[in-house]
């Protein structure tokens, strides 16, 4: 089984102010809920995005392509010591995967407008679902590693990424 | 861009209670938090599952493997007309992913114990990632063409599939 390989095809491509990763991309969207883009959608795609104009919140799921290699251990952007890779959001995973909840703002034609952004500019779309609370949220998290770095609700003052810490990784 | 192709490695497997589409499996885990199952991951994947074990809730990206076949408009299991498929979570998109927030029970080596399965037995796991509301949760958000199934917090009577849906689409 783990020898078996699937292969993806982009349907789409992130438009974004982040041309690289030196110029202080949010480590999560949500956490600098005012930066914007587009995913532009290939237009062989597009009749898929009909009713998707109804939800205000959607999941971007996309592939860190900018991104070498990978790690089973990392050092997450918000902490200074060393975690397994799937108790982290980095991109230095086995299968390159990024997974962001943005706002929708607007759907016009296969350009859709999004707030929430934190992907670098030409990042491939692969997938698109829409965002309900009723399965995909949940009231109360334990959140590990995380814990000190989230106390009372707060967002973290190192919530950009640096070059020096994209090497690190 | 759209012609590029991205391959994806397993990093490990789901035991689930379901075998096969036919036995009633829930739409989404957490419309059904009891059912059970456990996420198997390949020996050489096992370190990257550090720290992970703090987290109380965490996503499982998967491959919709039993599914063959996409289209760009679907009839959702919950509803009677088609929908463009990136407005619904159905198994028929142009990459076979699925994402699921499950409970996470217990974490044994290798063996993670989750609670809110939706998947079949043998789905291949691509992704892990923590769940961290802060980030990955938003308290109002508009549901679009699903807003009448979850009126007031309910739970849709049609929370489970059926061979004649899974057909149908």
């Amino acid at each position: 089984m783990s020898s078996e390989r699937f292969t993806l095809k982009p349907i789409g491509v992130i438009r974004s102010p982040f041309k690289n990763v030196t110029q202080g991309v949010p480590i999560q969207g949500m956490l600098k809920p005012e930066t914007r883009g587009t995913v532009d959608i290939f237009p062989e795609f597009a009749e898929g995005l009909k009713d998707l104009e109804g939800f205000s919140n959607i999941y971007l799921i996309y592939l860190f392509n900018m991104c070498e290699g990978w790690k089973l251990t990392v050092v997450p952007y918000l902490d200074t010591g060393p975690r397994g890779v799937f108790s982290t959001r980095s991109p230095h995973r086995p299968n390159h995967i990024g997974l962001t909840l943005v706002k929708l703002l607007k759907l016009t034609g296969n350009v859709l407008t999004i707030a929430g952004i934190d992907m670098i500019d030409g990042t491939p779309v692969i997938d698109i679902k829409p965002y309900n609370p009723a399965f995909d949220s949940t009231e109360k998290a334990a959140i590990g590693w995380m814990e000190p770095y989230f106390n009372n609700g707060k967002i973290p003052d190192t919530a950009t990424t640096s070059m020096k810490q994209w090497k690190h990784e």
